[in-house]
């Protein structure tokens, strides 16, 4: 017998991996100035100081650290990270805290835990490209909600709740990916209102929340939430390190959290011990506000010199200017191809990811993403320049 | 609104968690001594060891090893596991190797890769009961296979194969869990060509082939298969430590690869490069033949102990020899409940695992599962004379 597509689970056959890591794959080559990544900038990352915390955590726990553990997560590390998403204006104890794998296992059990195919989601439009790809690997039925500048139109997705009765609302609202705008106050209270007026769970993915460049912290949208519809998704990736995978939900309900943490079980029975640990002694010593101090004030430098980049491009080019986060969001005059001048980009050795890919619908062809926390001002400028010439050119 | 049964997906409604991890939760109770458990001994986890070597794996890749990493895993992993995997008679390459959360996320991610609601899979019966809950969570029609000494009937497996079509057969075929028994040779043989001829994907779950205590080691099923329908699923759980999360799957097809690669990416991006690299380097080092010999030599006397201590068990009972692994399973006389014989057990501070859990159908109430991995000598003494009592007694 042959292997066939067919042998394949319906779900998984419109589905050809995220074409953001596809990218990455075409990054290799020497010279290559990348806007494309999400990743935070190699400086920012600290691999004496987690081998230090390593080792104390192995030294203080020993052989427990290495036994199987709870799939409720080490308990130790819920309690710093309550206390630290407390920070962040998260109503949140420790036994609401689901440790997860990066923010992206957090919105997979969710979506295993409510989503039967066919169900409607909703979410904003654009919106980060491997949410969508989670979600139609659950067969849901994906309802994109119409923004602007201060995110999310209210009304907008209120009638979309009445009109396909949605189990989930998909929501970014700080330094939201791709576009780097915030969600408003007025709008964060008016969603967390939907959210218990229809009876639908929101997951709030507030993964860039501490990259804040200018302006004043926002509430959360969970801070609003009386009832435990919305499920608080942080991550440690682009604070600590990517590379650990450790993630954190708050979730309030605690017949949720129990559906997830079956979710869990079956998927990875736990996260590792020792990622949790690190991370937790992290908090616990207290290295976390001078850490974002640091990374904070240098990506500032990095998203202005970018932003300063703009007039390299043609005019009636439009851009976002982000308070915070890793990336900015460019739309050409219309008319203009993104994908395109990603091909021409790519020869050209300078790279981003075009936007119709954080559309559900696909479209938009003259929108493109810029990440500027991978790069040093002097690389930032030269691919502005670059960028601006191969676009000009096609 | 208020949060409702009906609000979750249908596939977790049936779901409750792992009976196991509910037993778990009981033993904390002090003056307990637990049969009832699946993990390495304390004695066999190695603290200062990991710690040493997550310092040098930091100290070698840097700030790499705190960055995105790709999905189909870290490089240096994939080439030591599939030089250990070779060591095991596995037929693979590292590129063949996935690696994954443990062998848990092995499974899910094959399941994610293959399953529509409804398919049929093929699974020993009795089997592990983390599987059986994962089977349920993809809607999969659960087919139990009837077993001997020997493991999987092949003739029994061939007739449900061809009333089912399944697409799938999952199989532990060394020191089986929950029974110990381990799939003879020419059945090894035999479902390798039944895979084939029928186009079966067969699950080879494998997790504590290398803790074999009497006999010599047999060929994989995945040694016999000449097309790439058998994936094999290792974990480093059993040797190294459970904590640790680290498996690897070895799928010679590039495109069922590509499938569990896909789904692995929504499921948590990838695996920690910080575990990967810790085992990595278990194995360049060379530490793992004497640590399974030290390991292997302690858990022998520690079965022996158990075998032995069935005389204090009513006549009539019968129980399986193996010759590795971690547990022992025993049919009480006919009649007699395991499930009330667990309460009694619990009040005289002695714990097991029913049998029934480890059957789909349920049923086989005078069967259980003893584990000997997590006691010493005395205990086991202890134990298994306070169990005998309390069976005899009920």
């Amino acid at each position: 017998m042959q292997f066939t597509e067919a042998l394949f689970a319906e779900h998984m056959r419109p589905i050809t991996g995220s074409a953001i890591r596809e990218i990455f794959k075409l990054l290799a080559k020497p010279g290559m100035i990348s806007f494309a990544g999400g990743n935070p900038s190699n400086t920012a990352l600290e691999p004496e100081v987690v081998s230090g915390l390593a080792q104390e955590a192995l030294a203080k726990y020993g052989t427990s650290l290495l036994q199987y553990g709870a799939t409720d997560g080490f308990n130790p590390f819920r309690e710093s990270a309550a206390e630290f998403l407390r920070g962040s204006m998260v109503n949140c104890e420790a036994e609401d805290i689901l440790p997860t794998q990066g923010g992206t296992q957090a919105f997979d059990v969710l979506l295993k835990a409510l989503i039967n195919p066919g169900d409607a989601v909703l979410c904003e439009s654009p919106t980060f490209l491997g949410a969508i790809q989670a979600m139609r690997e659950y067969n849901a039925k994906l309802v994109p909600m119409p923004t602007d500048h201060e995110g999310v139109i209210v009304e907008a997705a209120e009638e979309l709740i009445k009109a396909h009765h949605p189990k989930l609302m998909y929501v970014i609202p700080t330094f939201q990916n791709p576009t780097g705008i915030t969600l408003s106050l007025e709008r964060r209270k008016a969603l967390a209102q939907l959210a218990s007026k229809y009876g639908v769970v929101i997951a709030e993915d507030d993964p860039y929340r501490d990259l804040r460049y200018s302006g004043e912290p926002l509430p959360t949208i969970q801070s609003f939430d009386e009832e435990g519809w919305v499920v608080y998704m942080s991550s440690f990736s682009k604070y600590v390190a990517p590379g650990l995978r450790v993630g954190a939900a708050a979730v309030r309900n605690p017949l949720l959290r129990r559906k997830m943490v079956i979710g869990k079980q079956s998927a990875d029975t736990h996260s590792p011990l020792l990622t949790q640990a690190i991370v937790d002694a992290y908090l616990r010593k207290g290295l976390m506000p001078a850490h974002l101090a640091r990374i904070c004030g240098d990506y500032k430098v990095q998203l202005d010199a970018m932003l300063d980049g703009f007039k390299h491009f043609p005019e009636g080019t439009v851009h976002t200017v982000p308070q915070g986060g890793l990336f900015v969001w460019a739309a050409l005059p219309e008319g203009m191809d993104a994908m395109k001048v990603f091909k021409a980009a790519v020869e050209n050795n300078v790279a981003f990811v075009p936007g119709t890919h954080f559309y559900t619908e696909g479209g938009h062809m003259n929108t493109l993403r810029l990440n500027f926390s991978m790069s040093d001002i002097p690389t930032i400028n030269a691919g502005m320049e670059r960028l601006g010439r191969v676009i000009k050119e096609n």
